[in-house]
């Protein structure tokens, strides 16, 4: 049996994580310590669950011999440090999404995790989603053939003024290191490139408290080339109501639309680009045929992100979302951020030392 | 009864405008001459059509005083020229779209339509589509109220090089201007002015015959921003296959989605812009009421436009598209094809001189 600490106990740390132990839906760990500033919080623990030893510093957890595992839950700038701290510690670390705000930060962290042999996962949950990991597999498994376009319309966010208000440290460069693009979009932002890879070019135009009033970005638009000559479109907000969560990617033998939790699928009954080149008649178009994907299945989010951890800790199965994969989402985010304040197309690899200095000239 | 001309008897000319003639489909007015300048049309004309007068010159038609009307059917960059001299010889005029190649030009067709008395209309045929219509009138009547943002993924304008191969005029910068934007799109270039009105400022990524061997755009993205802080993307290709043709507009009252031929409406029982002021849940959202509008009713197309064209010259209708639209949907065009060439984003109102300029650099 895994013994697991978690670092954090806000709303998510309780009502998600916390509540999947106490409801018996994680197997082979259980939550043995948490770790947590807030004395009220601690205070309901022990008194709510006496069996589970509580820290009010995470150093003294990671010292205290209690844990082989953590969950790490804390504001996104601790992420790296916090998880560092465990892998010296030869704990087995799980963090929230983002793997951090900036991936000079997350880099460090990665190339610490290469040293150590403790299991490092990212709470990547969405990619438990059976549409997404179908959506992976099919394009993994050549079945659209070469990417062409795609375009994400990720609007559905919405958070009206009340949220923003509801903590002083949200929605502030200082406090979580941007707006959409860092709070909702994490999952968004690895699903594109854990489905689609890495883009190579970006140019984004990001606008900062225009619905709202807050310091960070609250309404996106981006648009990205592939080495490929492929190219995409990744739009979000968190003030459009109602709104739309629309991922289409059309590669050279097909397209694939996600929406409304549907997965259409219309295959060529040949590579467009071979079509183009042979076909004679004037309006000639590849016969084509679409179908609606079938993806029943579980989709056990959190839960099954947590499993899948505990499973590779006992050498059981292999992590669906590995901690190092983090910072290829963060990198997007980061270069999207870093175009939108220069205002100038970014070239990835990410000039890193740029994004953090162009970030700690927002902190207030 | 109304005499009507049309120069230009290409495939359109003959398939589409005379067959709606010689069925019967138009009311008020008669096919009496054909301008060409190709022989063996003209000798097939008055083979199956010996009651039509033919002409090889657009002068000797206007002057022969046998016409009240002209359809202009010719090569895009003569449309301007053709429909002024229609202009002074008081005759009335549908122009074939786009208006032209270039504002300029057209802002003098324009400027001369002004003050002459003739009727001056242009084949936007898509505006009477029921569908384009519900949604311009739903926005124009403040059903959304103010626009925050719009998609519009209109790929579905497959060719394959075979359609290029097919006339040496063709995607050319001196035959034919432009590519998709200049062929394929005027239409949805017209619909998106008519129904949320112009942009002010431009950023786009075009791709010069990125798929096929030609040497105009073949593949477009442009992100525009509107006077109000409303964002929009249009996305166009001709080698995407499937294609898709899909329309979302979201103002502060609701949002309308145009895909597959059907138009989904979600209204919001409150102003977005209002609830998140008011509101106080965290995860509050205003109510919402997801509906199909129904948009039975007559397409006509290109039928209803020329019937359209005919009352208004008999004073019993007003035009569903005054030729002076025109050069909306052109700017918008232009604008693209500038932003494209500079890499820079462009302003509304264009500039002119430096539009043509530009397109002269590349005539060759």
């Amino acid at each position: 049996m895994i013994r697991l600490g978690m670092i954090g106990f806000g709303t998510q740390g309780r009502k998600t994580y916390g509540k999947a132990f106490w409801e018996g839906q994680i197997e082979g760990a259980e939550l043995v310590a948490i770790c947590y500033t807030n004395p009220a919080q601690l205070a309901w623990v022990n008194e709510n669950h006496p069996e589970i030893k509580t820290f009010d510093n995470a150093d003294a957890l990671y010292k205290s011999g209690e844990i082989d595992a953590v969950l790490i839950v804390t504001p996104h700038y601790d992420h790296p440090a916090l998880a560092m701290q465990a892998m010296d510690a030869k704990i087995h670390v799980l963090i929230d999404k983002p793997a951090g705000v900036f991936t000079k930060d997350v880099r460090e962290m990665n190339a610490k995790a290469a040293e150590s042999d403790v299991v490092f996962a990212i709470m990547y949950n969405q990619r438990t989603n059976p549409i997404f990991r179908k959506m992976h597999d099919m394009i993994h498994g050549g079945e659209l053939g070469a990417l062409k376009r795609f375009s994400w319309i990720v609007t559905d966010w919405y958070r009206s003024q009340a949220y923003y208000n509801s903590g002083g440290w949200r929605a502030t460069w200082k406090g979580e290191g941007g707006g959409v693009l860092i709070n909702q979009c994490p999952h968004n932002l690895d699903l594109w490139q854990w489905i689609l890879g890495m883009p190579k070019r970006i140019t984004a135009f990001t606008h900062e408290g225009k619905w709202h009033d807050i310091e960070v970005e609250d309404d996106v638009t981006a648009y990205v080339e592939y080495e490929n000559g492929a190219t995409g479109v990744f739009i979000t907000s968190t003030a459009d109501c109602p709104g739309t969560n629309r991922f289409e990617v059309l590669g050279d033998l097909g397209k694939l639309v996600f929406e409304n939790d549907k997965l259409i699928y219309t295959k060529l009954e040949m590579s467009e680009r071979e079509f183009s080149k042979t076909n004679t008649e004037m309006f000639g178009r590849p016969n084509k045929e679409t179908t609606e994907i079938d993806c029943t299945g579980d989709y056990p989010q959190h839960v099954g992100i947590i499993n899948n951890f505990v499973k590779a800790i006992h050498g059981e199965e292999s992590l669906i979302a590995k901690g190092e994969e983090g910072i290829n989402g963060l990198t997007i985010s980061n270069a999207i951020h870093l175009s939108g304040w220069l205002n100038t197309p970014i070239e990835l690899p990410l000039d890193e030392d740029l994004f953090l200095a162009e970030l700690k000239k927002r902190w207030k």
